[in-house]
């Protein structure tokens, strides 16, 4: 009795397990889809597939790279002594999207969760610990989430990194507690990031 | 300065194409899929391209197919004199998620728009007087958007074939005037339906 053939509802259930799309959405996109030139339904989905192929991680500080290290560790300019800690290569676009920082960064891929079976050697602390060895830091931004993981996380890093004489700073809780850094604009990120403070 | 690599920015862009899809959900769907296995982002991008080629249109009725006649026409049940016109395989879909519709269907693939350039001969219309002549048709169910070119195009068609001696409908205003038949809710479809009178 649904009428609706099988291409799309192969369509609509991949679109679903997309972050935000429900059924009802993917559905109508799956129909837009139908609709569209074959040439332009080719070119989206050329896009995804090579377009995540294409997609490799700085060997310096793990975000998204087209080559060997990233648009951010190619520019010497910003090799300025800051390097700033979060969690995924989205919150690097996050914090670029703010314009004013202009230091380095450094991707964890994760943060700690012992419920998660998530300990330090999990995420890349170690790439971290070695950076601090062969550059000249003289601050570590924490900007990890300011939910719990992304707290322990913080703390965590704290604790390891200031006896080894480097300044590390806690982006201020502007950001929404609970929320989430990919989802915060761009003058709450710009008052987070004025009002670090040392932990 | 973006620090957002070219895959990225380019699936973006592809996304954004999409409706609904503003450039920061687009952004924000290239990311997760940046981060989805391999594997997962084939199936997506796969799904799309092979379903787009997989969509057919029935040879009776213009509804999308998946061979040569659609599941509605296919189910000889379904053939009881009822003929609901919409514009669209979508609207098609719409009037399915009612599960109260029996008959069968003809999808025009537009409207009449003489703004547009789009008249009688530039839409299924043709087709649907020479189901007229072939099938045992008693009602003609004109289920167009209630929109200007949808009213025009139910006027249109009830001029055309009350004179064939066929009973002609229009749904009922339930739907709201200078709405889309594709984003009514079912009970609103249902009542459209119910009420509908002679033209």
């Amino acid at each position: 009795m649904s009428g609706i053939i099988e291409p799309i509802l192969t369509m609509s259930a991949e679109l679903s397990r997309l972050p935000g799309i429900g059924p009802k959405t993917a559905q109508r996109l799956a129909y837009f889809i139908a609709s569209m030139p074959l040439e332009d339904v080719r070119s989206l989905s050329v896009a995804l597939w090579e377009g995540r192929k294409a997609i490799r991680f700085c060997s310096v500080c793990g975000n998204y790279a087209a080559g060997e290290i990233c648009a951010v560790c190619a520019n010497q300019e910003r090799h300025n002594g800051q390097i700033c800690v979060v969690r995924d290569p989205r919150d690097v676009a996050a914090i670029e999207r703010m314009h004013e920082y202009s230091g380095l960064y450094h991707v964890l891929h994760g943060t700690l969760s012992p419920m998660d079976g998530i300990g330090p050697d999990d995420i890349h602390i170690r790439e971290l610990l070695s950076r601090l060895q062969t550059e000249n830091v003289t601050e570590v931004i924490l900007a990890t989430n300011p939910d719990v993981e992304g707290e322990a996380t913080a703390s965590y890093l704290a604790r390891l990194l200031k006896p080894l004489g480097v300044r590390c700073t806690r982006i201020a809780h502007g950001v929404p507690v609970g929320g989430d850094l990919e989802y915060t604009d761009e003058v709450t990120l710009l008052k987070a990031m004025e009002g670090r403070r040392e932990v």
